[in-house]
């Protein structure tokens, strides 16, 4: 195996408290060990162990590969001018989601996995490294079904979510829905998917159709996550707590025992600015859930219809100015926090054993995610060991 | 002179009413034709004449360079850790705008010219073709004047602001301060501005300091750009206006009688949503002055205290999302408005004489800066003909 030594890092987040300083693990003067695809060493880079070629980061921080732990990328078609109308205040006689869904089954099995590696490849060069993506512009068991079979070439994190919307199809009977997502479809998609998730929401599915659809979807292995109260209160947040989801994603509208739920269970509240950013919503209160002692994730909700960025940097400075965290927290979110809402423990930490996922910023500091919005800071990542984006300009 | 032609645009915005579809003068399927340093020619790709090369723009978009009329690069220092703290909570003695005084003070000519050339690459990266910058950080007689000639090896728009504060040197005597702004500070600067600006705020200069200045810079051939209306309402715009500044900067606390004069008059209303990002500020309302008929600019404001992005994508994204402009307008405004607020007409337009200034995104369409925020789209950007960056991902 061939070893790698980053050395001359300014400052490195390892998200270890036990080797650097801080929540964030912070190492001053800095250098990685990578050993094929995992971290070997981490340490001052005064005291690195010598590897078989070197990389002199110029002084630039390294940051963990971002953790997106929530997008919807197996879509087709395109909602420019939706967007523009709503921007612009001129009415527009949406489709919405219904438009993407038909896009998406009309579309062929190579556009669908050129547009999810097209888009894993634009957030590749943002520093994310490890991807989660859903189905659910489907709505029909092979359609369904071959979303998660492509979105399974791409990434190891794939959700099954046949529950994003009633499909149209059964407009009149979204019980007989309810049974096909949870039988019929369920099983042609299962064994493409690690998670299964549901949009619970007024207008989408109740507390009672969405326990149906998790509870199911766990008797055949798939562990639950949820699209909980994103848009009004409601049983979302709970009942993941309750199923023991990985993640409860959005939280814009929380009561106290929301809160409460989440800060004493093991599901992670995800939080998703770009769609409150997209749709001009209310944020959620990270400070809040901080405060309480919940775990919280940030991540992208890439998708064409409410959130179409797929830049957890911008996610971040956007946690920093309007939901309360700070530059430390949001990073430490969308790194380690996205890592626990997929239950995952060999990304978003730069320690030994761990993959070698790691990104280097133009930038003196991480907190410079923060400090230069919208700047595009990344200049270098390596995933799983190997230089995946490289030779941006010097520090 | 080697002609270049650019094809297969997927839409182009030419910001020429009478050659494409609307307030952007859109054309679908286009290209464009490069003389040297100029355009040449503009249309529909079907009717382009030959050049003696060829680049496939693969159907992106395109759009002029933006035109960033307002920054402040001459600098030196670190502020990160003051900006960690204030978006932290935390208490923190901070110099503020002073740290960045002490520190530009002792660095040398070629660190500032070196920080100058970073911060102009990164924007053109970001498509910023067009860049004006500031002195306002030696407040000195010498330390303006060589920030001035340092900035003139960068770039032509060059604006002298030793009035950014009153020098911490003066605090006791802010009209001797005046004065020597206005006489031996004026005189070592002239020859290397084309513009002269002040910071017309509360607890920095008044209306009558600020008309002394301005005044005194337009005596000495400079033409006049305003700092106003920033933090608090006051005279700064209406000076603008009645001295017919080529701009008033930030405008976020207006008067209708300040909008009257803006829409009245020549000067142009700069926003700088970075700034009101950075410093969690109240957004300046953009719809107001669209709807009175200002002429409206976006900038980045770019500057290590309050706004340190150089990011005009993210202004448009904001200036969408939160300050009432459509995606058109924003992009207008990110370009023939920054051209217009450096009483220019050969930038921030494609049409044939223009500056061969143009930028290629990663997108089909121009509102795509707005609908995908964060995202670094830009692809590729020709500057006075040459291509100076390039060889991004296929759309
Ligand atoms: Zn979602
Ligand atoms: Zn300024």
């Amino acid at each position: 195996m061939t070893t790698t030594l980053i050395t001359n890092i300014g400052s490195l987040v390892t998200n270890d408290e036990t080797r650097g300083d801080g929540p964030l693990g912070l190492i001053e003067a800095a250098a990685v060990v990578l050993d094929g695809e995992e971290i070997a060493w981490t340490g001052p880079a005064a005291t690195a162990p010598a590897a078989d070629t070197a990389h002199d980061a110029g002084g630039r921080a390294a940051i963990p590969g971002f953790v997106d732990s929530h997008s919807h990328l197996v879509f087709a078609g395109d909602r420019t001018r939706e967007f523009n109308a709503r921007m612009s205040g001129r009415s527009y006689t949406a489709g919405g989601i219904r438009t993407t869904v038909a896009a998406t089954r009309a579309a062929s099995d190579e556009e669908l996995s050129a547009n999810v590696a097209r888009y894993l490849a634009e957030a590749l060069r943002q520093g994310t490294t490890t991807f989660e993506t859903k189905s659910g512009y489907g709505l029909t068991v092979e359609d369904e079904a071959r979303a998660l079979r492509i979105a399974r070439e791409h990434t190891d994190e794939v959700t099954f979510l046949g529950a994003h919307i009633v499909s149209p199809d059964y407009a009149e009977d979204p019980a007989a829905y309810v049974a096909l997502v949870t039988g019929e479809m369920l099983d042609a998609c299962a064994p493409y998917a690690r998670w299964v998730d549901v949009f619970c929401e007024k207008g989408a599915f109740d507390g009672d159709q969405a326990r149906a659809i998790l509870t199911a979807g766990r008797a055949k292995g798939l562990t639950p996550r949820v699209h909980a109260n994103q848009l009004s209160y409601g049983p979302g947040v709970q009942l993941a707590v309750e199923l023991d989801a990985a993640s409860a994603d959005h939280c814009t509208h929380l009561t106290d025992s929301d809160v409460d739920a989440l800060a004493q269970g093991d599901t992670v509240a995800t939080l998703l600015p770009g769609a409150e950013f997209s749709t001009r919503a209310e944020w959620p209160d990270a400070r809040r859930l901080l405060d309480a002692g919940a775990t919280v994730a940030l991540s992208s909700d890439c998708n064409p219809g409410s959130s179409f960025t797929s830049s957890l940097p911008f996610c971040i400075a956007l946690a920093v100015r309007d939901m309360g965290m700070t530059p430390d927290e949001a990073i430490r979110a969308a790194t380690a926090g996205g890592a626990r809402a997929l239950r995952r423990d060999d990304v978003g930490r730069i320690v030994p054993g761990a993959r070698a996922d790691l990104v280097l910023l133009d930038a003196p500091s991480h907190v410079h995610l923060a400090y230069r919005p919208g700047v595009p800071l990344v200049t270098d990542v390596w995933q799983r060991g190997a230089r995946v984006v490289g030779g941006g300009p010097a520090v």
